[in-house]
């Protein structure tokens, strides 16, 4: 049996995947309602973390923050203590790295062995098995989970020792927010300097100089609409942690901090919960 | 007979495609040598501006800045003044888009046609008659000399009216600038976290969240020789334009201000001659 | 007689006290209604600028921007040609050094000597005649029309060559916008840590971190309420000044740059007219 | 007996103050050698922290950096745990308000009353005893030890609850970061324009656009010779102090956080250990 703790919108569809697949799923949540669908196709429910290991010798979480992480694991009903000397914990969370070498040595010290392995791509990705995994950690662990994780992703990278997953999450997710933020900053010029969206979208989405992802944010521009796929407060943290882990390692990075600042100030604005292409709004006139 | 006005990098592969078409050339540049190839096959070497348009009903400029293209049109020998009733000027030069509307007035009280048609592409692209031009002006004016840009481009745009062509340049450049800054960040992060050049680059090169023009910027950094293809004070110089006309147009841009500064920065430390990818050195240690 | 050109807020109290002061005056302003206290008093009206020269070998100019000043002397009613060889213009408007170094040969040209002679000081000061003088220019020509400027001024400094009046008076904006922008950020935190105003004022104003003008600002800021006494988009004008001509000398001053952009948004949030201490309200919550 | 915890700089001189005014003192150190001068002068040695408290009912903390103080007062031979039920500790520690906080609910479950008193003031108002305290915590409290900060300062500032003190500081120093970093702008500039320094810093430095302690600088940068007062790596680490404790009040600060970047970019350079007013240099010419 293989466990999963943690089913929200990404977590569930990755779940699904692994039953798909024909594995069997032993699955925890904080509310229940999100396993539904796994339950009916036969996955055993657990009442707590801990209930997952003991009857699980591989454990995947997938959860929205390193707190919510550590809970998990380390908590009252934490499932570490109780994973079994040969067990391996695949954590796919967006976490800090310094936070991802903590819990692999947390794991270590009880004899589990630790991934990290967090994913690029959204909803229609995890849905269709066609994620992007990093992996820190060592690389036969990784070998014995890899049919697992290829039932959930159509990459898989071994990137390094543990944290190595982390940090390049970590930077793909700077290149995304400075990508964005630059995009509009250069439609709002040109739509200042009188050019059409049209002219605009059609010139740079598919050109050399336009990050590729831009392609499926020109809508919400256009239309004005920023429904949420990935919300611009969780854009500014990520950006945080870019800031604050270049401080720990002594380096400067003037353009991560200006970036961090304008989701900050679209977030004191009221945009958090939009997308995070919402930061486009900042640069219109009142 | 055709005119064209600047044989530098660009100016002289893009004439010189003109005439394998067919066309026969009358040339001018500042100095005589760069003509050479052109002459060998048979352009006609004018003294001045002037004389150019004696010859030209239709003439091209490819400048480096707004006074020499100035200059060349409005100088004691400028071919402004010679250039007959039914005369097409086209400027292939990058320059602010209120200077192209001055000239387009200029042209036009001379009873001139003017196109701003700047180009994006460098020099390989320029040898191989695979510019990108973006075109502002009369439709009637553009479709006239299509058949000659089509000779020395593979994509013409028309945008808009004079300026726009201008405007639309001005916004690529700016795309160009912040994605290599970020994406210089982003390396030196991930670098400064344990991570090798080999997996920063396959990971995010190629991938949806780097701009495709970086794929040829990556070996610059990782031999950390700067050859210039576009050296880093012109793309200072281009930022700069472009926060001087959002401040114009009452538009903050404080990520582009923040890349203008940046690049300031690495021209203060002796990089203005290198390719402007040498930000990345910005984020180096001593 | 004294020629005064420009009677708006600081220029007709500038004017007042040289009257005060037993000079007789001609004066020009772009509406009569401002001259009324002066004419009362005896002053002379001139239709045009050069009906000011015509009776006057000493010219003041106090105007709002560089193009005024320009329209005034060299326009089609411009001063400058009707001035005799002996004459001296004082130019007190705040305007940048090239431009005063461009009036300068302009004055030359005629046989004209020329001072840049910007004000520190607002209304009050130059009501009172305690103005700071900063004066670019011949140091024989600034004595002769010394005890004309003690009428408005306390302080006359000669700073040096024609500019450097201009130069140092730029110097004294762009630190007025850092320490009030400054400011504003360091109240903001403290009032979201829980700290009171009366703490934060009592403890910052007056005392070695903050820069002593900051006391006329606190009430401004604890009564939200604005009252001008130099605009907004003024102070936005002239960091972008300071940044334009950092840029032209090869200087990167990223902190005055996002101080301008800063003052900028401000602008775009509607605050352009109120006084530029409203800056404070960029840290608001909504 | 009063306990003196940390004998750097800054709390050696404290201590002497206190023992000058009559005061029988016990004093800890990492390194004995800085008590020299206490010990001669009868303050009695103790071999830990928690020997410290076996003596005394007030003690003092002056310590470089919350994990240093974390360490006296809770590690193994921590003070904390010895301290009588009706001991007060006054930490004169530079901290961030949240570990004040924590300190004192530390303190408070053993019983122990709390004050963070951190100071503004260098070396030599340390010796002279002309500190300025910011209190955070009970009124009470601090008029029982208000003789013993007397000793020590000139002005105690009550400034409410635990952690309010500490805000106080953090905004104090924010002030500072900002003013040195925006008056070494301010000087680049007026020297690329060619205004001498005499003539910037007699203008600046005591008018009202500078804060006052800048006078104390302008000698470094006049000899190019930073000799430390207070070291640029500390300030790059308070300004990074404000900028997480903004992120974490949900406050976007882009002039702070542009100002961090700054004291790291020199940092970077090489500059960390000198004094903070080093920051000019950024902006020479290589």
């Amino acid at each position: 049996m293989i466990g999963f703790i943690g089913l929200g919108i990404m977590g569930s569809r990755m779940a699904r995947n692994l039953q798909k697949n024909g594995q069997s799923l032993v699955v925890y949540n904080r509310t229940k309602e999100k396993a539904g669908e796994l339950l009916e196709h036969g996955a055993v429910w657990a009442g707590s973390p801990a209930e997952v290991s003991r009857q699980a010798d591989i454990v995947f979480t997938m959860l929205a923050e390193p707190e919510a992480v550590k809970q998990a694991a380390l908590g009252e009903q934490g499932f570490l203590k109780e994973m079994g000397n040969h067990g391996i914990w695949i954590d796919c969370s967006t976490v800090n790295p310094s936070f991802s070498r903590e819990m692999a040595a947390e794991a270590g010290q009880r004899g589990v062995r630790f991934l990290d392995a967090p994913v690029a791509g959204t909803k229609i990705p995890a849905e269709k098995g066609e994620l992007m995994f990093f992996v820190g950690g060592n690389q036969d662990d990784l070998e014995q989970v890899m049919p697992l994780l290829e039932m959930m992703g159509k990459v898989i990278r071994h990137v390094g020792e543990n944290g190595a997953g982390t940090s390049l999450k970590m930077v793909v997710n700077l290149m995304l927010g400075q990508a964005m933020a630059a995009f509009s900053e250069a439609v709002a010029l040109g739509e200042r300097m009188g050019l059409s969206r049209d002219v605009l979208f059609s010139t740079l989405i598919g050109g050399p100089v336009a990050a590729p992802f831009l392609a499926s944010k020109k809508d919400k521009i256009d239309q004005g609409r920023f429904d949420t796929e990935f919300p611009l407060q969780w854009m500014n943290k990520d950006l945080h942690l870019v800031t604050e882990t270049a401080y720990e390692l002594g380096l400067s990075l003037p353009l991560a901090g200006m970036t961090e600042d304008l989701y900050g100030m679209a977030k004191q604005q009221g945009l958090g919960r939009e997308d995070f292409s919402a930061i486009y709004r900042l640069y219109q006139k009142d």
